[in-house]
């Protein structure tokens, strides 16, 4: 960004009068990673947390190919023709991974919605990556929510080590799968299946109408192999086509369903106060780790020591001792 | 331990030279948690460790009532009679939440095995626990095996949090299950079935060998529908009677087989040395977080700043910021 930074209340104003070019410029400054940008962020953010919190967040995840990026773009249309809500849609573009976040690409991946006054497209930068999902997801979607976005998705890039995360901040996890039986859950990581809420077959149009449904009832009997929930919910399986837009506004339904049932048995509400303290306890940790990594001495003596526990010449116990000796010992 | 503490040499030769009674003791000293005898213990086990790690470790997890004391008797009664083996068992007695390790209790369930010369069978004391399974596990682990164990049983107490830390110990994890089929995965915590190198069906005998053997069927295919593992390893279903000691001996082959492959794809080196590395990370993260803790100034902040997060006052960002700010401006 070449342009001046904002004074927190420019931000913050900006922001919950749901300007938009502000609110881009508030995730700029989010995930700026310039000395100094932390402070003015960590005061916008706070100002802006008490309007936040009012959506829903959705996780979109899926073997590539399943056609994420068309579903989310029939999805956010359905919410903002056909029912006046306004959508945000965060998102990764894989294609890029070297542009530092192409808007370009997303808008292109996602060409009805993107045209639409009541949805708001951010890709994610691809320096702040971790694990698939940007580092400063969470605070964007605090940010959105702030500027009045009732939906928030959030698109994990294909299937890896995103989920975690992604489930770690949003209230509903869908899995977008592809029609075709056999290899049922085959490219599908080991316990994603057991955090969807929800599991959509895509791709149900023409002549895979039939396949689908077959899916359909596979997936179905698969997921009641697994124990039941503690909150009572069995994730149902749904057919759509996003490109001839059947089935879409049942997965809105069933959204709304699952929020309307979470939010009942008090787990909506509980779950985001688990959020968001473990979100803290993840802060303090990744900021005490950092402050180990960079003492001088402990980075001098690391190396050598994860050799030795490596080649079992040392036991990890003697180890960390050394490590916190010499850190608690160094000047802070 | 009314006795004194022996020198760090005593310690050192009377585990290598397989002295029961020495074990026993260097085991109290690395459970212990008075201050000074850490120190001790890292010498007593930096020493030991280069003749550690000769064992295959086996974690062992069930529902309750699947016969898991039982099933590693007559396990451990087949290794050391039939294969001269020597077996340690390192079991928590569910029963004594109080006792802090109940000699008594696991002598009795494990009534053969107890009275065997090649066994040592180690309960764990309740107060150290965490998650299911004592904190100083891994540590009682590598002085059985400086002991001369070749074989080290791991028992979790019941099905909960224990399984991930069991796994995380272990080279192999089995889950002892019981016939009867309908609520297939019931009462298997989601992930567990994951995890599993094999499930053991236990108590086919009688009556219900023709329904051990439906499960059996079942929960092969419900295996499969899981996605293969990055190993090749299929993991087996096999049925047993502990009481009437049939299938047993299969126990031990998919054991060394399961061994053997790993040994050959290169895993099993690879587990262990991984398996080091997150153990000496994860303390020196424990040291750290334990460092913040007792920090009085944080310790003064942390109950209002818990509360403000978790009602959506204020930011995680802003809060794990003010905490990390105090700490580093302590006087350490």
């Amino acid at each position: 960004m070449s342009r001046e930074r904002l004074s927190a209340r420019a931000y913050v104003d900006g922001v919950l009068a749901g300007d938009r070019a502000v609110l881009a410029r508030a995730i700029t400054l989010v995930e700026s990673e310039r000395a100094g940008d932390a402070d003015l962020a960590a005061e916008v953010l706070d100002a802006v947390v008490p309007h936040a919190g009012r959506s829903m967040r959705v996780g979109i995840t899926g073997v590539p190919g399943a056609g994420k990026s068309t579903l989310i773009d029939a999805l956010g249309m359905h919410l903002v023709r056909d029912h006046g809500e306004r959508v945000a849609v965060l998102s990764v573009d894989p294609s890029s991974p070297i542009s530092g976040g192409s808007i370009l690409g997303d808008k292109t991946r996602m060409e009805r919605l993107s045209l639409e006054q009541g949805a708001y497209i951010r890709p994610s930068p691809s320096r702040g990556m971790l694990g698939g999902v940007a580092r400063h997801t969470r605070e964007t979607i605090l940010l959105c929510e702030a500027a009045g976005y009732r939906t928030v998705l959030v698109e994990t890039v294909g299937v890896g080590q995103s989920e975690t995360a992604v489930e770690a901040m949003t209230d509903c996890f869908l899995l977008v799968m592809l029609p075709g039986a056999g290899d049922l859950l085959q490219g599908i990581k080991r316990g994603i299946i057991e955090m969807v809420d929800a599991i959509v077959i895509n791709k149900a149009d023409g002549d895979m109408q039939a396949r689908a449904r077959e899916a359909q009832a596979e997936y179905t009997a698969a997921l009641h192999l697994f124990p039941a929930r503690g909150d009572g919910w069995q994730p149902p399986v749904l057919t759509c086509s996003a490109i001839e837009g059947h089935g879409v506004p049942a997965i809105r339904e069933t959204i709304t369903a699952y929020r309307d049932h979470r939010q009942a048995g008090g787990h909506f509400a509980r779950r985001r106060r688990e959020q968001a303290l473990a979100w803290m306890r993840e802060l303090v940790s990744a900021g005490l780790a950092s402050l180990l990594r960079t003492d001088p001495a402990v980075e001098a003596m690391l190396p050598d020591l994860e050799a030795a526990v490596s080649d079992g010449r040392t036991t990890p116990v003697a180890a960390a001792r050394r490590v916190l000796a010499s850190f608690t010992r160094a000047p802070q």
